[in-house]
């Protein structure tokens, strides 16, 4: 099925809805404590299992859309101009394309973002997500959350998790249209858990994360086992939520990202997001376990880290680790 | 069954023959190409699946052995007193016990490796075999190739590997018994490969092998994946060296290795032997082969890696790695 059926259905008659001045919204970023990583549909980004995550509060995308006086669209990430023919520009552009609702509709989008683009800090998740709100707003459609992340699904699969504040699942689906593939948030209030974003390089990486993914599915001998692992981490993270038993939480947070990264050195040609740096942080992690203090990590496609402990331990691990940016997601 | 069953078999009556003088042996380190990572049997060190070796010619460990004239083994690594109580005394000293034929022979083992001890180079299979071969010597059991391999075996599983140059296969065998698991000889010369030693760390590793490959196996989901895997890659590499083809060796080689480290990866507690400076090397090498230069790169449980090169490219990657040690191994 093509992204355009999907829009068709979801926005029936609202899609000819003339158009306001200005669109704007913002959305959260979200890091995976249990990963997304393999598609079942390439077209619409249906993952191959179901995935979870946590919205990061305060940091993420905050998108303006106009209407472009000019006959094409022109973008700006962080109040600086980016072509049309960049990667970032294409891509929003081909997105728009499924929402042009009259000749000549061109659109001049503002990005701002407070995390590093294109660094493995779900950057396109948070994009995705506010460039879709934006677009509602901009058009009035007035759709709910869940047609809203079957939207943002169809620009980065991460996206439709980018939706919400606070813990998301989405469920893989079955349906070939993928209208039971959206985000979920789960009711669950954890104000005690801290997320720290150890930001190692700023870089955009060199091998975007759909390539990398496509790349796993397809030569990754290891790949097979991944869905039972998901299933596996998916029971135990939601145990550890409710029981609010962080230990649980952190060691399968943990050991789903780790699990992720082996599928990737597993490929051929092998991947790695691991830099040099990247090792000897991990490194100094598993020594602060040994000493007793509870602080795990996740990685996405990227060198960066991002750390998970409790507000109770954010001093001692602020001392170890003093560039860390620490966001307390749940902490209104 | 018991390892002392194993050995009653395969000496029979020569087990109590006398002993002479002393005996003296070297064998041969050996890089496993294709890996053995998990045992059927803890006790007789039998593996999950086959794998397949090079032996790197004049490096590995001579073994000197004598009759001991204090109440109990002593032993020497390099020179230096090495105690009784310390893991490699412990090691040898259990080993040595199922070749005691008379009360009190206790042996003095001097061993000389021109490889670091247990970082990752395969100290302990060459040490193992030579060894057997040493206690051979000192007994004149004169036993064939295939029984030394399978008390070498019992010793240190990848030692079976380690008593004849050139390349070896080790079988998995299905007896219970383990009389069909031993290294096999493969008649394949091929003097331009060249094994490239690049030692980043001499350390001791922190985590002993056998027991990163009990981890392993026990709590790794992706396990399951890894003997069909070693399948494959044994076809290949068997393919690589029919036909002299070094893209297939080299990158069937590469591939084997990093699954490997994939599978610990994904243990809990997770298993990492690379370094930062691991990490920067196998960067270094990603980017010699994007430049066109065919050079590739194996890692066992440790930090260090191994090149596996041409000869007719020596000279260019040794300019990239000024300190790499070159072995090749079947050039006489």
């Amino acid at each position: 099925m093509k992204k355009e059926a999907v829009v068709a259905r979801l926005l029936n008659s609202q899609l000819a809805r003339p158009h306001r001045e200005s669109g704007k919204a913002f959305a959260p970023t979200n890091i995976a404590l249990c990963k997304y990583w393999g598609k079942r549909d390439q077209e619409l980004n249906l993952p191959v299992t179901s995935s979870l995550s946590i919205s990061l509060g305060h940091k993420g995308a905050t998108c303006t859309l106009r209407r472009s006086h000019s006959k094409q669209d022109s973008f700006t990430l962080n109040g600086k101009q980016r072509l049309l023919s960049s990667p970032f520009g294409q891509r929003l552009s081909t997105y728009l394309n499924l929402f042009r609702t009259v000749e000549n509709l061109y659109f001049q989008v503002d990005m701002q973002m407070n995390i590093p683009y294109a660094a493995g800090l779900a950057s396109s998740a948070c994009g995705f997500a506010a460039l879709v709100l934006a677009l509602n707003d901009f058009f009035a459609w007035n759709l709910g959350k869940r047609e809203l992340s079957i939207l943002a699904r169809l620009g980065s699969g991460s996206a439709c998790r980018s939706l919400t504040p606070g813990f998301v699942e989405w469920q893989a689906g079955i349906l070939a249209d993928g209208m039971d593939s959206f985000g979920e948030p789960l009711m669950i209030s954890w104000p005690e858990l801290c997320i720290g974003l150890l930001i190692l390089n700023e870089d955009e990486k060199p091998l975007l994360s759909r390539r990398a993914m496509e790349r796993t599915v397809a030569t990754s001998l290891l790949y097979s086992a991944w869905p039972d692992k998901v299933k596996r981490d998916l029971d135990l993270l939601k145990q550890a939520l409710l029981r609010k038993d962080f230990q649980l939480l952190g060691e399968t947070t943990e050991s789903n990202a780790l699990t992720m990264h082996a599928l990737m050195l597993s490929a051929w040609p092998p991947i790695s997001y691991t830099l040099p740096q990247t090792i000897a942080a991990m490194q100094k992690i598993w020594q602060l376990r040994q000493e007793g203090i509870a602080v795990y990590f996740t990685q996405d496609a990227g060198p960066n880290l991002k750390l998970i402990f409790l507000a109770s331990d954010q001093k001692i691990i602020h001392h170890y680790f003093d560039k860390l940016e620490v966001v307390q997601p749940q902490l209104s």
